[in-house]
């Protein structure tokens, strides 16, 4: 795109849309070029759009159209794969500044709410009518609903709960070409036509952009936390707790690990004393009422130390509970501390979780780079954080290539490349290895069919092509 | 098709595939020609194929491609909506000779089946093993898996297990080009590319034809049921109360409700003696372990007593549990013994079920026919039955025009056209009626994408353009 070109479409979008809602300056669109991923490719936009109406959305789709400009969808850009990522051209539409909760039904149990609302703002709002929207992302605090839907994110009560697409009913969504349509129902069930909702919940931007949601909830009575943590000399040990805590039947609402070189970079910050021969920690909850509940903490507790676990806590009152969890939630700041730290998300098989755990230590070692570990390893999703020290460019080309080698590590165990966080840019090569070249002829297919001057967040999501047969992704 | 043409088309089917594979004659044809859905269209197909392998179904595909002759995919046909009804020259294909269980993996939680296993035999497959598949749609003990997925099932849990939907973590589908694809994956959580699975659930064979599935299992154990049931003066009554369960934030494991036309069809047949001025029967289970599920159980009965509910019965040993809700498992077979029931199926607002169940009432004095109501009362999903006399092609056509204003009725209310049955073919005016315009056209572009010369199950799942602006459904 010239410099001409940029400057029609700025001023096209300009005298569309109301004053204030457009950035083109260089400072002003910089924060909005990107996402959270640490280094996955970026340009400088030609436009920002602050949206603040539907009108807004399919005024900047159709002129965005018109020019030819990609558009790339984003609401609090918390993304950790690259998803919101702009290309050179392209107009960013922020989706931030639509955050008007539409409304509630508290008898049927939904809430329609836009895109920009923040999840936690969602959480507090349906709290007060005794309504619960379970899902849970770390960046929960901030980020938008609109992105959750996008991503579709998980967190840590999926284990139990499951995930964003599972609170989805339907939505209204801007198309290619800028008409609107609205998907899905507001009713218990219903399997009128294809589940088009699902098809765009996770489809990061690339058919649609989502400008309201109309979300599932539950009662939020009913349920009671109980947290159960220890700690274990081994990860293989923490493993066998958590296959355990699974053959006994017991589905927990949270059941996150935490490595030794996360929890000493928490200690190092806290000042805290780690247990002697400390290798990872396995935090648990429960949320049965009354004795359901105690029995169980009591069983997963028990089932703790028949693994080898030690210092095993149990907790029931709400601060105590927290303070079980605290290491969990000071696990990713303390670790920014080391530097910019390239966040991997891949699942796999719950049972294959220490050997996992075990070549994750080992491509540390061979790449000579840090690896912490978090996970949800009640459900197999692994988040080893990579971390290179800022401006030792040797050192974060070794960082990429071990992020590839977990990718590839998670694929020979069954794995998917990516449980949570998306495919965005960071896991194309990983997702061109994963998906069947059929399934990823249908992908294409579907995005022709819907975009097919490919102008919604081109690039994303998918990759163009399978791998040669042959190649592995880390070479591609 | 000319009689030519069907001559070459199943002399190719016959000998691409094992012997006794196809069938051509009218009498062995017959029984494909339909599902279990009354008065839809049917036409008598070219042929049918029992197919026993991938490759028998990648080979009819083909040859039926070859021959521009639509192919039908069909489980057990117990389908209530046309969905597996034959068209001219079309080929049947059946699968359910695909019967194996390919795996199943209980430190996983998953099994991967053949798309011809019945529900029933899953079940009790995977209970061995200690592992539970949810989704329990009335048909259990006849239909297949592949049907329950192509038509996305309900059934009595799903009110708080949830649908096939929630179930389906992946499947092998063949493609309209006789490709085969892999979709889904098998880890607890996996973001990679567009949910194509999902798009597939409820596609009712209109995108690709499921050979086999993988669903996603639960803890076998950690429920006990106990089952809660009361007698209700009115509809009203009984609406009154499932509000009240759902206020209090329970989340029965099925809540039932049955009018007194089923009722007295029920008592007539089984000798019973029903209450005086019973109108309506609750049927609520729960399945909470120990004391919070006796808490639970107690007041559920207790919200049944306050709404006017008479003769309220609690039951915890299993076969009486099983008496309580017979009267629900007589039913329809009871209404069967009256006449063809073509049964209705749509999904309102919880909160509107008594009222619908009014509007209901209306229609069938209106129409001179007998309806009579069963319904998942917890999902607002209602079934009314609409029976007419075997023969009486007056109150035949009664009986489709109050199927027709029931739907019209139930979009009146905010509810949508079929709740888990399927738009078939009796629900195409419903769904051109519900569904936006611009909906309807991301059907058709995905339609076309994926199928472009139109030989999956033309016609079926979503109508062909919305109904012009200003008619109504029943006049489509």
């Amino acid at each position: 795109m010239t410099h001409h070109e940029t400057s029609a479409l700025a001023a096209a979008l300009k005298s569309a849309l109301p004053d204030g809602a457009v950035l083109c300056d260089a400072a002003a669109v910089g924060p909005y070029a990107h996402d959270d991923a640490e280094w996955a490719d970026y340009a400088t936009p030609a436009a920002v759009v602050l949206a603040t109406s539907v009108e807004d959305v399919v005024a900047t789709v159709r002129i965005a159209g018109e020019h030819a400009a990609p558009v790339v969808p984003r609401g609090a850009g918390t993304g950790l794969s690259g998803g919101a990522n702009a290309m050179p051209g392209a107009v960013v539409l922020s989706l931030e500044r639509m955050t008007r909760i539409l409304g509630i039904d508290t008898a049927e149990r939904f809430a329609v709410v836009e895109a920009g609302v923040l999840n936690d703002d969602l959480r507090r709002r349906v709290a007060a009518d005794g309504l619960w929207y379970p899902p849970d992302p770390a960046s929960q605090a901030i980020s938008t609903i609109g992105g959750n839907v996008a991503t579709n994110a998980g967190g840590l009560c999926c284990v139990k709960y499951g995930v964003t697409r599972d609170y989805v009913l339907g939505m209204t969504v801007v198309l290619a070409d800028g008409t609107v349509a609205r998907l899905g129902r507001t009713t218990a069930k219903g399997v009128t036509g294809y589940d088009l909702t699902g098809l765009l919940v996770g489809s990061e931007g690339t058919l649609g952009i989502i400008v309201d949601v109309t979300v599932k909830l539950r009662p939020l009575g009913g349920r009671e936390d109980r947290a159960i943590v220890g700690w274990f000399p081994s990860l293989a040990a923490a493993g066998e707790a958590v296959a355990a805590v699974s053959a006994a039947g017991i589905v927990p609402a949270a059941l996150e690990l935490i490595d030794s070189t996360c929890l000493r970079a928490v200690a190092d910050w806290q000042g805290w004393t780690l247990p002697e021969g400390a290798a990872a920690l396995l935090l648990a909850k429960v949320d049965e009422p009354g004795g359901t509940g105690e029995a169980l903490a009591q069983q997963v507790a028990g089932l703790f130390e028949a693994a080898g676990g030690t210092h095993v806590e149990r907790a029931f009152a709400p601060d105590e509970v927290d303070r079980l969890f605290l290491a969990r939630r000071l696990a990713y700041p303390a670790l920014e501390r080391l530097g910019p730290v390239l966040t991997e998300d891949v699942c796999v098989p719950r049972s294959a979780v220490p050997t996992m755990l075990a070549r994750i230590e080992a491509i540390a070692a061979g790449a000579d780079v840090v690896i912490a570990n978090i996970a949800h390893a009640g459900d197999g999703n692994l988040h080893p954080l990579i971390i290179a020290p800022e401006g030792d460019d040797n050192a974060k080309a070794r960082a990429k290539a071990a992020f590839d080698r977990i990718v590839d590590e998670c694929r020979a165990l069954g794995g998917t490349v990516t449980g949570e966080h998306g495919v965005g840019l960071l896991k194309l090569p990983g997702a061109a290895a994963e998906l069947d070249p059929a399934a990823l002829a249908m992908h294409r297919a579907i995005k022709d069919a819907l975009d097919p001057r490919g102008l919604l967040n081109p690039g994303k999501a998918f990759p163009a092509a399978p791998l040669p047969s042959g190649r592995r992704p880390s070479e591609g």
